[in-house]
């Protein structure tokens, strides 16, 4: 930041700025606060207030827009390649910004700021492959008619607008890049919103990549503070993507523009991801010890702050018990605390309201579930309770599996979990369905067959299940990690949405077209156009 | 009917029931006239009141759901094929019924018939070669991490819900049948709700393909008359089809089952498709020609009711005189009356609602526009113009096309078309996306390289461009028929969705998933998938 932005306000803290219009732009006022979870001092503000965004959004669709679709689909891919090396030469400030504005210990950072980088690394690597090349193309000419001259060819335009991106606050760094990544190899610049009580490692990284000068101009906005009329300026051709709480995408879904422009939107919400004990495994099989590791796993990691993260664990009834005994003994040995101390193995959680929503939700959860595990009496490593967004890790059982409703719609957002015990697999199954729509599901047994059955069944309703058997129960990439070359999304209450997927993805920033003519037309049109699936 | 449904009022006409939970049933009153748009006698009855919809769903999903996904997309596909050969048997009794009731003459009434039966041949046909499968799957396992026996692979499971298809009056056949053949080649269960103006036709054939005994119970249900509470029901795995006005598209988004579980919605709505005349085109070259045919054949085809039809004729300033006089010149052939006579080319519109409403379109147009052409009297053939709901073809030319905003927005839904004089090719890519998304273009050139470049220029905005040289100006199959193999659906105003595409329209009746596990689990899950591409 040292060159663009200025610290216009006399205090410590970072004012954050927003880049529009191709230029750094402070708001008219103060903002809001950025806190450090773990002490509660602000360490950043951010106001949008007065920025012009119509103007910004014009720049990004003029501007941008048409100097990203200049280059090649394998020039946009090694723009990626550039801005993943400008972002992993500033590894260890992004590590300090997330421990100090997110409470992310390192294991927490990793995920998310190695993510967003090997994600960028990842898309710069296969987008290479698409070449010299303008359009996307499903597959080859084909005849349409008796004449074998008149000839279709399905074919994916990049759309002639703007992305939105608007993130949530537990992934500052993955969100916007996962989202970036994908929206400039398809030539469509990107207009970012993070998600303003940890916006300020969005907008250091972004500032990283607009010095690096690796971007054509306009290709890359971020919006710092409230949206405020940011939807109003949607046009044809522009598209959101957000991720965040069910109710502010229904509010996005339910925006004039939106609906009336028939806007694109691809949303990602709340999730009650389910861990699934198969019927065959008893504690003393190793798919056993893998099972509770991963939920523990989830548990902890990012303070339990993660969409995928494992919500309920689906086991059979007889097994609960070790089940719990299993998760509990692991989770005696967490480290709550300061993520600076390197003992500690969990952070808080992002701010004060978080936290009490984490304890409002384990309070409402309780009504139908049982404490199964929960440390005494929390004491955070070189913290204050008073002042720190802590949690204690939390473990419940419901009581009644079949008449426990809260636990498939209720998304305690921390480090808190529930057994839900089930009778046999057809039960588990419908337990799973009772989530209403998950970004992820995973099940662990020894029984290749049964795998297959599970992935089938819980197929209907989720967009990634991670299937574990003994062999690869230290080499799976986890329940809760999103893979760039893997769908994420999931249907009904995880929103309806498709992310990443490999180059599948660049298809929500491409118009599909059906191209009818000549034979030489088509040849024409084809020999700008790659196929994503070569 | 004969079997199954009485004639329960003592009128002639004839009262339509509704195929639910497996049964025929009545409305609980008369309800709506269906109407002879020729004569404005009424030739059927249609209301869903009192009728149990939420049984009706649930019997759709429980039973039909589960019956159609025993089967393998093979035997689904064969389903599809004795579909089409019970239709086919009862061909002429269609045929009179699209002329009681839409007023269809024979060339009208075989876009809408023929190409339903054509539409569930081609299913049939293509859908064979998934094979013995109950999944779809886009590629093949691949490795996810180092160790090579993790890996990954992107399936798609049949919906376990209900596919709620609301139709438009102007296609009661293809509408009820491009929608059904994707969605029970899928094995998801059909629930078709046709427009009540021209309900008739749509509730005969599915009569008769129940009667025909080839589909499991519960796989297809269609209801007459009003929807009423059919949305309240809607579930995780259901998803809604809708073909019709922008603002029902509107209603149906913003419902609040659909916003809160985000139920997956096609929404296929207005569309102001352009035709262009390319640059380089003289009254002179055989591309004029079949230009101007394919104008005028537009504009009359169904009355102008289709959604593909030609609003807008976009051509070089320099040349909308010559082209206002070939299309006028064969305007001027065109024989509007009672379609049981021989020697008439165009029919009435649906009833005298939409009569007015294309009066009144007309009217909204011309404050922008002059009349290029109209017959000075218009004196329908063996009809009454008071009791017929006739009106004249059209042709209009907007005065100063820069400023003419109404003929981008209003869809005159009859045989009216507007001349929209361009200065040059950036100019006229601009017209035909001032219509802010749509369904077709088409493009008229003797240049190859001109029409590659329309097609990508366009390709942004619409869901089809059909791009014509003199070398298939015979041989293609026209601007606004839609065919099975390719893509129908258009961005923004046009509603922003997909059908059809061959078996790519399979996806929206499936659930995207990323499978993750060890490579036998994933060949066990791959041996049940067959990919759609192969």
């Amino acid at each position: 930041m040292a060159t663009t932005v200025e610290n216009r306000i006399g205090t410590e803290a970072k004012v954050l700025q927003s880049h529009l219009g191709g230029k750094w732009q402070a708001g008219a006022e103060q903002g809001a606060a950025l806190l450090n979870p773990t002490t509660g001092e602000t360490v950043a503000w951010a106001s949008s207030k007065g920025l012009d965004l119509k103007a910004a959004m014009e720049h990004s669709r003029n501007v941008g827009g048409p100097e990203l679709r200049k280059l090649t689909y394998a020039q946009r891919a090694e723009m990626l390649g550039k801005i993943a090396d400008a972002l992993a030469a500033r590894r260890d400030e992004w590590f300090e910004i997330a421990r100090k504005n997110s409470g992310n210990t390192k294991a927490d950072a990793a995920i998310d700021i190695d993510g967003s980088i090997g994600t960028l690394k990842y898309f710069g690597k296969i987008g290479a492959k698409l070449g010299v090349a303008h359009m996307l193309r499903d597959g080859s000419p084909a005849r349409l008619a008796r004449d074998q001259n008149f000839q279709g060819l399905h074919v994916g335009v990049p759309l002639d607008g703007v992305a939105v991106h608007i993130n949530a606050f537990n992934f500052p760094a993955w969100g916007l890049w996962e989202k970036a990544a994908v929206s400039l190899l398809a030539g469509v610049p990107v207009f970012s919103k993070p998600a303003t009580s940890t916006a300020w490692l969005a907008q250091e990284m972004v500032n990283a990549v607009i010095d690096a000068g690796v971007l054509p101009p306009g290709a890359l906005s971020i919006l710092c503070g409230s949206p405020n009329d940011l939807l109003d300026h949607l046009q044809l051709g522009d598209v959101v993507a957000f991720t965040g709480s069910a109710d502010t995408a229904e509010g996005i879904r339910q925006h004039p523009r939106v609906r009336q422009r028939n806007i694109r939107v691809n949303i990602e919400a709340d999730s009650l991801n389910a861990a699934l004990l198969g019927p065959d495994v008893t504690p003393d099989s190793p798919a056993f010890g893998f099972f509770a590791r991963e939920v523990v796993r989830e548990m902890i990691s990012k303070t339990g702050q993660k969409c995928t993260a494992i919500r309920r664990v689906l086991v059979p009834a007889e097994q609960a018990g070790a089940a719990i005994d299993a998760i509990s003994e692991a989770l005696r040995k967490v480290v709550v605390g300061d993520p600076a101390n390197a003992t500690v193995t969990m952070g808080p959680v992002v701010n004060m309201t978080q936290r009490r929503s984490v304890e409002d939700g384990i309070r409402r959860l309780k009504t139908q579930a049982d404490v199964a595990y929960s440390s005494e009496s929390l004491a955070p490593v070189d913290a204050n309770l008073e002042k720190g967004a802590f949690v204690p890790p939390t473990l419940l059982k419901t009581r009644s599996s079949g008449e426990a409703e809260l636990v498939h719609h209720v998304e305690v957002f921390g480090p808190v979990a529930s057994v839900v015990p089930y009778r046999d697999k057809e039960g588990a199954f419908a337990l799973a369905r009772r989530g209403g729509g998950s970004l992820a599901a995973s099940v662990f047994s020894n029984d290749t067959s049964f795998l297959a059955e599970a992935g089938a069944a819980l197929g209907t309703t989720h967009g990634r299940v991670l299937l574990v058997d003994p062999s690869i129960g230290d080499s799976h990439t986890g329940h809760g990690i999103v893979l760039p070359s893997c769908m994420h999304g999931g249907p009904g209450h995880a929103g309806g949405g498709e992310e990443l997927s490999g180059l599948h993805g660049l298809w929500f920033y491409h118009q599909r077209v059906a191209m009818q003519g000549a034979a030489a037309t088509l040849t024409a049109l084809s020999q700008q156009a790659a196929d994503p699936r070569d």
